[in-house]
């Protein structure tokens, strides 16, 4: 199947590329480097240097033998991306392009403006792209979680039916984010359904959680490979944060109260995940939400987890309360939905102190590459 | 009070600012005139030719002795937008500044990317002019109520208590549109309930319905005063289009089984409802939405009303049921909730036969500026 893989250059869409590579998909990826850009300019760069893409399609294919095609440029720019749908005529696009970080979202108008218009218009011209020259392509988008932020009631995965005064009908699940990044997940998803419904498009939204992880088998093969490792406070996630203060010997900072609850899931099950929705593609004008992650806990559970990890490896781990820099939620009820993935078979692996373990031991190899001063929030809202 | 209005050049924007100026508030009007431009670029040009914004101030202060500051710009630029925010220093600001055309968004790609950037860019630049410049500021903005749809419960004023497996919560509305046009206003929804909560903000979001309608006090002072009247494809709603095929001797076109309800207001009650909006800003971090209409029919019983109108003056009427241009539910519920502006005070002018006819006898002085050809629909989704 030709997969095509936009923001291939990102945390997931590199190990997303090769995942499939591995299995005799024809990949290609898409990226323009914007993660890159906006890490150089706000000195949140990772902390494992990754070769450009076609570097890393290079060296995959001398280590695994599949090739992976590349091509650099943006998706903002609709005659460049119709140019590559017109030539790869993809069978499943799988749509990793935004600018992902919250934090930058909310850190001034530019950044707004950015977040809004790259996301937005990316959206817009991969549904047009697929209107143009591949109707019949499966479209497998990433949501995010957080599009539902906390309601006081259960999540359901993507629709909800409505009993309102003795009539009935189904919606999509209210959405309601914490950041402009999130909300800008939520607005993709009023677009996508719109074109849904008008154009019989087909569609998968994967509402994924925050992701930790790695390794994957195909990362494993040459240490060139690996994924970005994020840490920063722009594009590390709290998982990454925890990790990188306990080896770095600083307190774990727990935002608030810490009763914060996400559902988590492993870098491995994103890749299970995202391939189980290209294998099974949706019905023209149907857009099928799948909730994706593998367990829910609160970043107290979460810094506890780290700590005791890091204690099995001799890490003295400290966990301290700091002012939350974001407003949200810091004790809320949390119990969405989760079955659609695992009833298309996915087999989640967990986090348990061995993964944490193997992560920390990673992380060591590069303590001479953090710069704690990266961690500390630098945006408020 | 210091009103800004954004898009007063439009239909609604032109009516509201004299109707804000003769009531003595200070208000400053913005537009960059793209509507005009699109119906020169689509051959849609309005039936009654009108002045230019500036020209239109002119002839306003000379009939009425009330000045209406004007700025030609595009609220799309931000330090345009921002100027005109820490110049004038809103109180108030009636945010029109949108392209308001289905048939346009759905054209083709070029229409769909101007229409979304134009609309989410102008909403973002609003909010962030309001937080920079004038924090204070009740945004007014105008909503539709085609962002409800036409779902198969009652439709309330923005909100619901969801209650569901036993817990309860309170969400907006679920909206789902039927054309890109309508889409991006429940993007803006989105976009404004996020910085809502995140800034405080006070918002009114009008839920409108189609308008009609041609006399205002301040509109009949002089003929070029006259709100814009389109009846083309592109920007002409249903009212218009059957007012003018009844002039013209033409069958009112209605599309399909002409089942679609809507809720229809007098553009009189649209310049009582913003004024009481206006005069009833919101508490910080508040979003009021109000549904914006004062009566509902169908396609086929408007067609009625024109009919019976016409013949009130020797008019000929025929009705005609076409191919639907349109992806739209032809028969469906509707009873949307309408209880909020008249509990602010507004006092209704229904669509009586009188109304009618007069907007009927001021088409027939325009009779000669008809092109029959700019009715038929061009666009199909």
């Amino acid at each position: 199947m030709r997969v095509l893989i936009l923001g291939g250059d990102g945390y997931l869409g590199w190990p997303t590329a090769m995942h499939l590579a591995a299995r005799s998909q024809d990949v290609m990826v898409v990226d323009n480097y914007l993660r890159r850009t906006i890490a150089i300019q706000t000195r949140s760069e990772a902390l494992i240097t990754n070769p450009d893409l076609e570097q890393r399609a290079e060296i995959f294919q001398a280590a695994s033998g599949k090739r992976i095609k590349t091509r650099i440029g943006d998706c903002t720019d609709f005659a460049f991306l119709d140019s590559v749908f017109r030539e790869f005529k993809p069978e499943a696009v799988v749509h990793y392009a935004e600018q992902p970080s919250a934090p930058y979202s909310i850190r001034g108008y530019t950044e707004a403006e950015l977040t809004l218009r790259n996301n937005l218009t990316t959206t817009l011209n991969v549904l047009w792209a697929i209107q143009k020259q591949a109707p019949d392509c499966h479209l497998v988008k990433l949501g995010t979680m957080g599009e539902y932020g906390t309601p006081n009631i259960d999540i359901e995965e993507g629709w909800i039916e409505i009993e309102h005064k003795g009539r009935k009908d189904r919606f999509l699940f209210p959405r309601q984010a914490g950041s402009l990044y999130h909300t800008t997940k939520i607005l993709d998803t009023d677009l996508i359904w719109f074109y849904v419904r008008m154009s019989k498009l087909r569609v998968t939204d994967l509402m994924q959680g925050p992701v930790y992880g790695l390794s994957t088998p195909e990362a494993d093969l040459d240490e060139r490979l690996a994924p970005n490792f994020h840490y920063d406070d722009i594009f590390g996630t709290v998982v990454n944060r925890f990790l990188v203060q306990a080896v770095a010997g600083e307190p774990l900072t727990v935002y608030g109260k810490g009763g914060q609850i996400r559902g988590y899931l492993n870098l491995l099950d994103t890749l299970q995940c995202v391939q189980l929705a290209v294998d099974s593609p949706t019905k023209p004008g149907e857009l099928r939400v799948l909730n994706q992650f593998t367990e829910c806990f609160s970043v107290n559970n979460l810094a506890d987890r780290v700590q005791k990890a890091g204690k099995s490896l001799g890490l003295r781990v400290e966990i301290e309360h700091v002012a939350n820099p974001r407003k949200e939620a810091e004790e809320h009820y949390y119990n969405p939905a989760h079955s659609g993935l695992l009833d298309l078979g996915l087999k989640p692996h967990y986090m348990d102190e061995s993964v944490l373990a193997a992560m920390l031991e990673r992380i060591m190899l590069y303590r001479k590459n953090i710069d704690i001063a990266k961690i500390r929030p630098r945006v408020r809202w």
